[in-house]
């Protein structure tokens, strides 16, 4: 892959795309050769599991293929690196979730785009497909709508609900930051975290961090360090409240003096050598933007960072959300209980561990390696 | 399956759905091997394909699983026999549904059963779902909500949308009718017609007959023959006003005196043998009142009756909705075009000529028979 230029890149997914006529398909799970098939799977034995389920709903569990399905749902408002292009462009992203699902975690996943971007009509239509799956993986809603549609949802329905964009993402860094810490020999509730990006995943990852014992952490967006007053919403607040680090104001340069620890969410080349050089000996560095980083490696490296961390797959500690997502549904899936921070604390830990010896190349594993990060639920 | 008792059949289908985890599942239509797999369906490449589809909507059709892709989606108001069980339970007739899709036209299916049975509320959802699918089957809702759901949304979305308990229904019967007129030396146009059910299925079917050329047709339900009187709503009025055969009132028995065509869609053991003798000699009898029948053929066949129809598996002559509904969206969903009662009636028509030689027991082909009814569009 990192052979081929982005023309390359380009002609062969959309080769791929045409060709395979979408990346996602349905397949059966019983047979339908005969008569007597179809009177056992469709009319007149499925009325018997309908009345079954009539009796007691719980049957759904085990007589459908609910047990294994999570809806994948997207407005299109906040698609990869692309911004709000609308729900139909949204669907092969979409597609290609659900295929990781499959992939990873053998779950069957179904994508759904909504055209409408209207935040209680999505909470609704959401709420509305609470009888046809498992689980529900929200996708690419923007901040902070994202957040009133989870929590709304969370609130309301039975089913497990997550937020991809924030807690995959804040689960991964985490797992990655421990690691990292491990690696650079800090202890991370002490550590200085500067994060950038105040959209859905910074603050999941500041909420996750602090969680998990984060201390001092300043969270900064694209005008600067982000203060009580200027912070705009509630959620950003939340964070600045709940860190003992305090600064009035000032640019990111500012606020990565000193600082241990640098996670980027936020815009390519944003981050600069003397930045990091101005930071605490060895800096951990997450510069997540996608393609292209906050920073590239080469240079992040060359300033004196510790550990550099992105989210591309030709450099070495790819932040990816496939690392965790499919474990995780499958876990809460299997379980049946709903997505806690808690079980993003422990998957983060499980994905560290699963690295035995980490090394600043070395952090997180490759989403080809075979790790549980449930161990007593896996498939 | 007919050798198997009704509580053999209960134990198997319940045997079936659990040890099989429900009855669909999803498949990968691209191989997700490697980084350059995932690099081409998911990110980076899959962005190129998101900016295609935002920059040319159209393309959606050709690179995404929306090409292929149905949804089957009901409010579980007017279950199979089994009546207003609810989403939940509706969940395993709408997987079976969808296998049938997969089974008979390689269509990939995704059952979705809404949380409501507020019609505005459906209505408003099954549009929002327009981006993430090809076609829509509604299935299961009861009359006469589902014309109101289904009219509203014919107008508002561009993709074709079919209630299949209506137009599924009227379809095959319309193809069965053709070859019983055909076997009983009979002019459907001039023939008097009793249709006994006046829900989804009964008003379809005397509307497609009607657009046939069918002239003579009485509408009745529990309590008789409607009359513009009694009516209650206006789909049924629209089918006495269009029928040329009018009864001012008077029970189903009194309609069938020298009617040629008896179509049931009713209750069970509604008909007796004697109404049978009183309708014109060797009529045509299709009770599809399932899985016990307006009369049972026997008796049918025994009172003088030329044809008999069921929805029985167990006998000659099955009125399967799965006859048709693959193949009609197959056919729509290739040409993008939307459903109309012309390509119902075409479909009816290469129904009946799929059958060379109709005989009074052989007037439908067999639904594991291959055969064509859109010869252009055939995969």
């Amino acid at each position: 892959m990192s052979d081929m230029t982005s023309t390359q890149l380009a002609d062969a997914a959309r080769t791929l795309h045409t060709q395979s006529r979408g990346k996602l398909g349905t397949l059966l799970r019983v047979p339908l050769d005969s008569m007597q098939d179809l009177a056992l799977a469709y009319s007149p034995g499925v009325g018997v599991i309908s009345s079954d389920i009539a009796r007691d709903p719980e049957l759904s569990w085990t007589m459908t293929g609910r047990q294994n399905t999570v809806a994948v749902i997207s407005d299109g408002s906040a698609v990869l690196g692309l911004g709000n292009i609308g729900p139909l462009a949204a669907m092969p992203v979409m597609e290609g979730k659900c295929a990781l699902f499959k992939r990873f975690a053998d779950l069957d996943a179904v994508p759904i785009c909504l055209d409408t971007q209207n935040t209680d009509e999505i909470i609704r239509i959401v709420q509305s497909l609470e009888p046809s799956f498992g689980a529900i993986n929200l996708e690419d809603i923007s901040a902070p709508r994202c957040f009133v549609v989870e929590e709304a949802l969370k609130k309301t329905m039975k089913i497990p609900i997550m937020h991809d964009d924030q807690w995959g993402t804040a689960t991964v860094v985490l797992g990655g930051v421990i690691n990292a810490c491990k690696v650079t020999d800090r202890n991370l509730t002490s550590t200085k975290i500067v994060i950038s990006g105040a959209g859905s995943a910074g603050i999941a990852i500041a909420r996750l961090l602090i969680q998990y014992g984060a201390t001092k952490i300043i969270l900064c967006d694209s005008k600067g360090v982000i203060t009580p007053e200027n912070s705009g919403n509630e959620y950003k607040t939340e964070i600045i409240t709940a860190s003992t680090l305090h600064s009035d104001s000032g640019s990111i340069s500012d606020a990565l003096q000193n600082a241990d620890i640098f996670i980027g969410v936020s815009a390519p080349n944003s981050i600069t050598p003397e930045m990091i050089s101005s930071m605490t000996p060895h800096p951990i560095i997450f510069a997540l933007a996608n393609p292209i980083p906050e920073i590239m490696p080469e240079l992040a490296l060359a300033a004196g960072a510790g550990v550099v961390a992105t989210g591309r797959s030709d450099y070495p500690n790819q932040i990816n959300n496939a690392l965790v997502f499919p474990q995780l549904f499958r876990h809460c899936i299997t379980t049946q209980t709903p997505f806690t921070r808690d079980i993003y604390i422990q998957a983060a830990q499980s994905l560290a561990n699963s690295v035995p010896n980490p090394t600043p190349d070395r952090i997180v594993p490759n989403v080809f390696d075979t790790y549980s990060l449930f161990p007593s639920s896996a498939k």
